[in-house]
């Protein structure tokens, strides 16, 4: 049987682009050892971070990078079409790691071109199936993570979300305002500044793309923030530090800003504000607490039955799109979860 | 009755000079009002977040900026020699934050040149009266909250403190040291390295002149480090930053490489790390922990009784060396408490 698979061609000078990655035709091997599972992708998680895998080099402490020839690996749902596990049955939608690929060959042992990583049968039965890359998902988790755990968010908080028409953004947005606080958004044009508004019905949105980033933050915000939802890093982040209010947290769930270059950006130059306002700056990756997806779920699930959280997606078609998704979100030119839809 | 006062003469422009404070011969308001009491001035610490204050603006957040022919503020150890007020009277050894000056007049109403702040009777019969401003004061203050509440130091964390032959990097390594932690140490010269390796007898120590602050640190400590104490910033987090393990910590307790300057120094260029490694980066100023003061005695009194802390003192002599001592001390030419004497 033969799969498309999309492979890195070399690494990426300055931004990513599409002929930076290639489609290349595999033969699917056929022998199912005990415990493998054959899945066919139905849907791809698009996320930034898949750009700090590229290389040549990854930051340390996060995942490897992908070297030249190998399948880019990404989460992914798809449905299960042969089985010699006893968990699975062809039929199961199943959510793995094992993205950027029309079939995937999942082993027992975890040694599949994408690295080790766990299967997870998934209950269709309420929400698509999609719902368990986005809002249900990983993008999901790091957004209530984010609040929850790492932010501390509180009673009466005034919050700030940046890439709030993102994946992860749209979602800790609207979390913050249904659970009843003030929710300041900001992204990258009008339109999308139309959508926080309108669309995700924020308390005040705002263009980055502005001469003073601390000033358009002080007027969505005049009374500061106590807390800053950062996906950003960078000038972002630096404005957060001079408008939060004395005990105020970041959030760092990742830094956008410096994903997409060859250079590392200098950080933002009032980090005395920490001391100066006994300020906490915590970074995480949604991996670390998946034992918090039954709670995460069980609200933003109920948010979506009750039909008041918007869970927007940006979608592109065949795997062969892949590579302008990873363009277009990383550019971005997406709103909400951007996914590729297979087959 | 006159006393003599230091005064902001001029706003530095860069490092601050000598001649940017002068000292003025003032009268001693002799009105004592109810509550009021009139105290002689015996030691000044002499602290680096003083240069914050010498404006012409300082960090939000922050204690305000000094005016142009304002007299200095900065905590201080004097004996009551008149008072209004039943809870003093003459003899009576008192810590309080109208220093810079041979006299201070207390009131009550907290109107006086410095500001409002407490006054607080001390005890001299174990410790001499500059212990309190150093060790059992407002550095030991620092030392303790940064490790024990902020850094949450942790059984087995390896720890490194930066500016560590200073006034709250001493202790803050001997207090670390004496808990059982592997204690590594930076300075800036090859003599107050000796002095981190014989006198506190920390288990490494480098000179932060080095060509790769990095490595020298990882030298230092091989296997990484769980928590940084942070009295610099500037490359010296962003090393730590590349060296923390997962789950690591910073306690951000000053930034005194973007004090003595004009421009704002750029951050860390490798802020993502946060995110990558789960670290936690906080900042705090003692002077929200004095309900800590009397934990931290009672540790850092018994370490003193038991000569097992060394508390080093620089000592100037006379409110005319006081300019002489700031200079001295922002240049890293001190070695533990900076302190004034007068009279």
């Amino acid at each position: 049987m033969q799969s498309r698979e999309l492979k890195l061609a070399r690494h990426p000078r300055g931004k990513v682009r599409p002929d930076d990655l290639s489609l290349d035709v595999v033969t699917v091997p056929e022998d199912l050892g005990p415990g493998d599972i054959l899945v066919r992708n139905s849907w791809l998680s698009i996320d930034p971070s898949v750009r700090m895998r590229l290389g040549p080099t990854g930051p340390a402490g996060y995942l490897p990078p992908f070297r030249i020839g190998d399948t880019l690996a990404g989460l992914a749902v798809g449905e299960v079409i042969r089985s010699r596990d006893d968990g699975f049955e062809p039929g199961d939608t199943v959510l793995h790691i094992n993205g950027f690929r029309e079939f995937a060959v999942i082993r027992e042992d975890g040694d599949t071109l994408a690295g080790a990583g766990g299967v997870t049968k998934l209950d269709t039965s309420e929400h698509p199936p999609q719902a368990y890359l986005g809002a249900l998902g990983s993008s999901g988790l790091t957004a209530y993570v984010g609040l929850q755990c790492i932010g501390e968010l509180t009673g009466g908080d005034i919050v700030w979300v940046s890439s709030a028409a993102g994946a992860v953004g749209s979602l800790a947005a609207q979390i913050a305002r249904l659970r009843g606080h003030y929710v300041v958004g900001s992204t990258g044009s009008a339109e999308k500044v139309r959508f926080l508004s309108e669309e995700l019905r924020l308390d005040a949105a705002f263009d980055y793309h502005t001469p003073d980033l601390a000033d358009a933050l002080a007027g969505a915000a005049p009374d500061g923030i106590d807390l800053y939802f950062d996906n950003v890093g960078g000038m972002h982040l630096q404005a957060a530090l001079s408008h939060l209010r004395r005990g105020g947290r970041v959030a760092m769930a990742g830094a956008v800003a410096s994903y997409d270059g060859e250079t590392a950006n200098a950080g933002p130059n009032n980090l005395f504000q920490i001391v100066a306002k006994n300020l906490t700056v915590k970074g995480f990756r949604a991996g670390a607490y998946d034992h918090l997806l039954g709670d995460m779920r069980a609200e933003v699930g109920s948010y979506l039955r009750d039909g008041r959280l918007v869970a927007t997606e940006t979608v592109f078609d065949g795997l062969e799109s892949a590579p302008d998704a990873i363009v277009a979100m990383l550019g971005g030119r997406t709103v909400g979860k951007t996914l590729c839809r297979l087959g």
